[in-house]
């Protein structure tokens, strides 16, 4: 059935292809008294080889993309599902008490899993989500419905989902992703981002897309102007099919740019650089011609485990990610968790407004020993290739310093332990509006600067990005940020080190003219903008954008004057 | 017994007298059934009699410090206390059901409260609350606690509180109140400004004050220090004593200055404005000699209210200020309302960050049907006075232009209607820090401009200053926010307009000589601090503060820096 849905045009293109709804059914079950013995030991048969069989595909894909490790988990649920007590003990529920299939299993499993937690070894206790899963997907058998995984897809489809997590392991199955569509998040949210890094068109904050798209539909899915058709007629398809022929050409020549350095017309070099959340983006950043990674978060090593990860676990992705990417500079932002990223096995007060919270270098400041950790590792994987350290979050100079003074201690105590130790610049994530203003005094203390315009620009314009009701507020190119920005780069050349910007902001073709024209040094974005931007920059003239700048810093009033001035001066190159 | 309690000075002087504990007693009660009905009735009888004085007693003061529009809530209660309709059926219920008092009562009262949300008449809805107040009263005198009320207090104490509502109508108290205590509550909270507004020495957020002090304990607030000690001995009640006295005599001093003009050792003049909540704070408003009102905030109409304030209600209000402040220009701010401070009678959302939410100027441009009733009851209050119009949380100039060319649409509807109107400026709270960068641009379309420190210091430092974990960042003195200050400044006097201040910092005497250096045009702050200010004021020598300003602006770090640069150039007017 034909439908028109809008939303929010989170990563450019268009794709057509046929829905494939990642929705988590309703596994809710029901306790029944069974009368047909025979029937029920079947059905539960009958699931646990489905389960199984579904489980060994994706342990040999997860193989293929992530390796041994990666796929360990894996060969985990498959030994419990192969497990004779397990089995044994569901066989006799059903038989000696009557119980249905799904809620035999269930009870077996949970019992199993209660006797995980009792102990002490936390390996053991980790394993309490996996049962959560294994019953899950045998449950899913049971009652005939699917439980969706991307690492299941054999054929190209448009991925339809409520909202995309950290855990969705997505980066793995994108070759057979043509575009997402999701009901909540926007241009920012976490779906946004990874779609933009993976380069796959993608529509999202349609609020009804899960509802109204059903498996197999046909639909087209507009990136660019974020509207998602579905059941299109065939001029519609020709249409989008020419659109997607044309990105495929386009994306084929931005590829001919992967190892060139980055230079304006006029003869300006500066840096493209990606943004990374975990290791297993090292692959999709090399692809993409960065020249450096100007942030990688350290969130996910926390929030993906149910413990503290130890300083060797740490240590071991530090050195993988600086090794693999050498002799690229890599800047790791420490720690950057509070309220609004909540660590279940931290007791972190609930806060009223978290994003104004005790987040990121406040809680390292509080909990040094968390934070103490964290900078042994990368001190201790500095030695493997071209680490810069950055605070996150920084608002005051007493807070720099404090972090500054933690860091010399465990360093100078890796010396006296003889630990070969490389390198390093520690710097400053720019985001807090007060050191944006105080950027000149920072820049005398600090090796670099990295602006970072997510959060800057939500300080700045006092509005959440995440709330839908002020994110209309959310505006990059306000004359404010510009100004703001403007004063950081000056700031930082004035001092003599570097400036980098680490937003959304950085891949932006309407924010690089300004950029460029200011001097920004280092663009760090979405490894997916990299191709794009680079011969973006090799067509604009560096020097010819100052006017550019002057005008929009000093006489724009709104950032649709400075939208406006952008594509006046660059009529060509932003105006599609 | 002796004890110390630490917590933060919120409102200067020294107090010592007997602590009142103003803290809810535990008033649950389970029903019973009672086996002599001659001494239920009897306790019944009894209860009732001393509610009924005891309403009779806040009646009489209320007339006096309220008149008698504010007492008239208290007539009701009398009446319902002596409705013999409720008496009769009180007394069947312990008759012929073997009731509790305390049940037979409520339940009586709850039916009674149940016809009245059944009819369609608001105002008769709204005594529900009433009843509710009623039964709280008597359940008290049943149970043989007491239901403290600062209107009953008939001489002076130290009232010790979990926290100060702005509902708790403590003004018309004050000449009893000698001190606070509070267990909640920061420097900015309410119960802080309410005491530096009133003069009353208080140190809030002592977490245990209410546990550890009892009715009668003997005790000393020294609201400078933050120290609170019960059972003083001899001689710190001695030292204590005096100070009162000395406190006393100096503000007997300062009231000479009460008909003054605010004027520099030099001859600079400056504007000493008040901040008000509601009406009643008119009296304490012109006996601390301001010369106009900075700040008439309008949330207290609604949030006291359980419906939308009518546009008369409004006008009722807005004029009796007017008129009783005329000639002084009156400041009267738009709603500031938002998730933080939800209205019950409003559909509001949840939101993870209401700082960063739908607020005040937001919320009237999403919500203009609430926003055109407030302005219409502004314009047309305008004929009885000097009126300003303040649109709070300002982001960008669309957002004015939007908020102005209601109020023009609103003026011109009037002007044909030919309702007399006032002359009126209209301008905007500076507290967003992207309105503080872009305040040039902004100089040009307002016709005055306020600073807002007490958000604009919260989304510059990013820090929620009700939130204990960070309330360290929210500095007043940090250079950051001082540039952002000195800006706003500026770009009002190049175009001609006048700059105000109406956070807590403009009565701050260490933020004072930077701001009289700067050329700031209007103070305003709690009425409390205003004599103080206008003495200090009198003191300093605005020219030779400039260079003051200039090293504070330009070669602080840190906010101590500020602090130790404004106490060495002003040392014996700051250093207190």
């Amino acid at each position: 059935m034909r439908a028109m849905l809008k939303g929010i045009a989170a990563s450019d293109g268009v794709a057509c292809g046929r829905v494939y709804r990642f929705v988590e059914p309703d596994l809710t079950v029901k306790k029944r008294t069974i009368t047909n013995l025979d029937y029920e030991l079947n059905r539960f048969h009958q699931a646990l080889e489905a389960a199984v069989s579904e489980v060994e595909t994706i342990e040999t894909r997860a193989t293929k993309s992530l390796g041994a490790d990666g796929a360990q988990v894996f060969s985990a649920h498959r030994a419990m599902l192969q497990d004779p007590e397990v089995i044994a003990a569901t066989e006799t529920k059903i038989k000696v008490e009557h119980l249905n299939a799904e809620v035999a299993f269930a009870t077996v499993m949970n019992d199993f899993a209660q006797s995980f937690l009792a102990t002490d070894n936390t390996l053991i206790k980790e394993r309490t989500s996996d049962v959560h899963d294994v019953v899950k997907r045998v449950t899913a058998h049971l009652l005939g419905v699917t439980l969706p995984n991307l690492a299941l897809l054999k054929e190209p489809v448009v991925v339809v989902t409520h909202d995309l997590n950290p855990s969705d392991t997505v980066s793995a199955a994108s070759k057979y992703i043509l575009g997402f569509v999701t009901d909540l998040g926007g241009r920012t949210s976490h779906s946004s981002i990874l779609a933009r890094s993976l380069n796959i068109p993608a529509v999202v904050g349609t609020q009804t897309g899960t509802q109204t798209l059903m498996d197999g539909d046909s639909v087209i899915v507009n990136g660019s102007t974020g509207s998602v058709v579905s059941d299109p007629d065939q001029a519609e398809l020709d249409t989008a099919k020419q659109a997607m022929l044309d990105r495929i050409t386009n994306m084929k020549r931005l590829a001919t740019l992967r190892n060139h350095t980055t230079t304006s017309r006029d003869g300006v070099g500066v840096t493209l650089a990606a943004n990374m959340g975990t290791a297993s983006d090292i692959p999709n950043v090399l692809q993409n011609g960065a020249e450096a990674v100007g942030l990688m978060r350290t969130e996910f090593l926390y929030m993906d485990s149910e413990q503290l990860p130890t300083e060797d676990e740490q240590f071991a992705t530090y050195r993988q990610v600086l090794e693999k990417l050498a002799p690229r500079p890599v800047v790791i932002r420490t720690l950057d968790i509070g309220g609004d990223k909540p660590l279940p096995y931290l007791h972190q007060k609930q806060e009223a407004n978290p994003f104004l919270g005790a987040r990121a270098i406040r809680q390292s400041l509080a909990h040094q020993a968390i934070f103490r950790s964290q900078l042994r590792a990368l001190l201790r994987a500095s030695a493997y290739g071209n680490l810069r350290i950055m605070f996150p979050m920084i608002a005051t100079l007493d807070e720099f310093r404090q972090a500054k003074a933690i860091y010399d201690d465990e360093r100078s105590k890796l010396t006296t332990a003889r630990v070969p130790l490389g390198k390093i610049k520690v710097g400053m994530m720019v985001e807090v509006p007060a050191a944006a203003l105080l950027a000149d005094r920072f820049a005398h203390e600090v090796d670099f600067m990295s602006i970072g315009t997510n959060d800057l620009i939500g300080y700045t314009m006092a509005a959440d990005r995440t709330n839908q009701d002020v994110s209309y507020l959310y505006q990059p190119y306000h004359p404010a940020i510009l100004r703001l920005v403007q004063r950081i780069i000056t700031a930082g050349h004035t001092a003599g080190i570097p400036v980098a910007m680490c937003g959304e902001m950085a891949g932006d073709p309407i924010a690089v003219p300004l950029l460029l024209g200011m001097g920004l040094d280092e663009f760090s974005m979405g490894a997916g903008s990299i191709l794009k931007t680079r011969q973006l920059i090799s067509q604009l003239n560096a020097k010819d954008l100052q006017g550019l700048v002057e005008s929009a810093v000093n006489s724009a009033d709104t950032s649709q004057d400075v939208i406006t001035m952008v594509q006046a001066a660059v009529p060509d190159l932003t105006q599609a």
